[in-house]
């Protein structure tokens, strides 16, 4: 399937779904963007993962945003309950605007609901010419280290750094172990998981991924990892006036969809610190990344960039069960 | 001792050894703050890491700071290669009134020399009300993941939140597996270390501590704590105009000296973004703080400030070995 062809498909799809145009349209980029950078489950896939959390009345099919400014150098987006995509979208001129005017800016992104990754939102950000940081919490599913017991979400950082002329530095990792998609995963595999990845509900280790979904994961890079999941549930809750993953799930009552709440931004534009040596500066940049290449080893997103050179000369491969799983929402909804 | 003997003991000594009062007092309260706070490497044993430093002609006695404002949310501090402690002190109330005005802020230390941990730096602006963020490279010890040469440095990150009438919730950790202090200790102690903590100079991995020390640390959690130590790198390098770790280990020729380069610290004020509803959602991050001490697990920092009640009460020992060392420099310099 060609992108263009997926990006129609996607849209008529969420649509259909109950989300208005320009709601369906934000959504469908990052879908797309998703299967052309060859991450399957933030991909076409997502498309039955958003119509599930549309059909269970967690949406608001044609938000009424309202944009704030409760700081100079803040932007506050009101998302009235739909997808973080959206607000992002509206968000995102104000925040580089106030970026580049005060040299530092951020953005809180407030009741959203969360499906997708935050790397397009950093690597749009490093296509502003930013440099950017962006979290946010999901569920309560994730147990602090020396703990059992879930506390935190997921609660994934995403960076980004602009490199003139080449793809933008990226990453965007969740600071559980593992993504909770990988447990699932090897829960309809009927397969184990290794004993270090979480808890069950009474709190002891365990290698069957259907107790640790019930349970807790764990946090990666132990009691690291752990103070940087308490990181993100602070900077994109409280501190923006929104839900903590443990309230992200008790809102969700159990209708089993995605999380709601909110994001923090923080966009720093290079240009304030630097003046005139911006490009000198970026250079040093450059001999770290080429530093890190020359001795074999991978920059983050390299991946994602490789699978995005093919799939823009050659489309991308839908299989055809989730094909004809996406396109019954047409037919049914 | 008593803590205002330590005090008066690591001004003197710092004084000297070759810096200026103001210079030698701001250096001191780092140093008594570690040891009152039972961080052994970071108390009294630092007075001789700083003493060789001095020794060695990398630090300005009486350094000349300019205070500058490359953008209205940004502060500069150029330390003229004093400590980092006195460029941050002098810099801190400018941080905390713009975070205040602008909402948020950011403030570069360029040219200063570091020897300290940062949470003193996080919890003071803590103090201030502020919610902080902290980065500083090193020298380039760390090989990133997926390769085995040295590119980043220890690269801590420190995260302050504020806490009414509480110790605020700090942390501070390194994004190498371990600290290079404690390889060292292993070195000394003629101790393997364990396989995963580094690599030989051939780029092989190895027990032996000495060959870690000349060859490369790891990375705490694989490729993600490699992502973070990139972001150090990057954030407290480029983005303002300072030295990344490789530069830094350049400029030392070495000497063995303590790192030279820059410091970024990003500060959020939450009245900002939450008006009046502060006290609200401040409670949001007591209750999530309550549901991971409920379960037996402990906050960082937790054990430094149970140490620091014994010391405000009790003082601290000082082994004497050590104290005759520090009382030797008062002999010699």
């Amino acid at each position: 399937m060609r992108l263009d062809e997926l990006r129609v498909l996607a849209c008529t799809v969420l649509r259909r779904a109950g989300l208005a145009g320009h709601h369906a349209e934000a959504v469908a980029e990052t879908i797309v963007a998703g299967e052309r950078d060859g991450c399957a489950s933030h991909g076409a896939y997502r498309l039955l993962v958003a119509a599930n959390t549309i059909r269970k009345g967690i949406v608001t099919s044609n938000p009424k945003l309202q944009i704030e400014e409760p700081g100079p150098a803040l932007v506050r987006v009101r998302g009235d309950y739909g997808f973080a995509q959206l607000a992002f979208a509206r968000g995102r001129p104000r925040l580089v605007d106030k970026a580049r005017r005060f040299g530092i800016a951020a953005m809180a992104l407030n009741d959203v609901v969360h499906f997708a990754a935050l790397w397009p939102e950093v690597e749009a950000l490093a296509e502003d010419g930013l440099v950017s940081l962006a979290v946010t919490p999901s569920h309560a599913w994730v147990a602090p280290a020396g703990g059992t017991r879930p506390v935190f979400g997921t609660n994934p950082i995403a960076f980004g750094w602009p490199r003139p002329g080449r793809d933008p530095f990226v990453f965007d990792f969740a600071t559980s172990a593992v993504a909770r998609g990988e447990i699932e995963l090897h829960r309809r595999a009927g397969k184990a998981v290794p004993d270090d990845w979480g808890y069950d509900a009474e709190g002891k280790a365990t290698t069957d991924a259907e107790a640790v979904l019930n349970g807790a994961m764990r946090t990666f890079g132990g009691h690291k990892g752990s103070a940087l999941a308490a990181m993100v549930e602070l900077l994109a809750g409280p501190l923006i006036g929104d839900l903590t993953s443990r309230q992200s799930l008790i809102a969700d009552a159990e209708r089993g969809g995605s999380p709601i709440g909110g994001e923090l931004l923080i966009a720093i534009d290079p240009a304030a610190f630097l003046g005139g040596s911006v490009a000198e500066h970026l250079a040093q940049a450059e001999a770290m990344f080429e530093s890190i290449e020359r001795q074999g080893a991978r920059l983050p997103s390299a991946r994602r960039y490789a699978a995005r050179a093919h799939s823009l000369e050659h489309g991308v491969l839908i299989p055809s069960a989730l094909h004809a799983e996406i396109t019954k929402i047409l037919e049914t909804e």
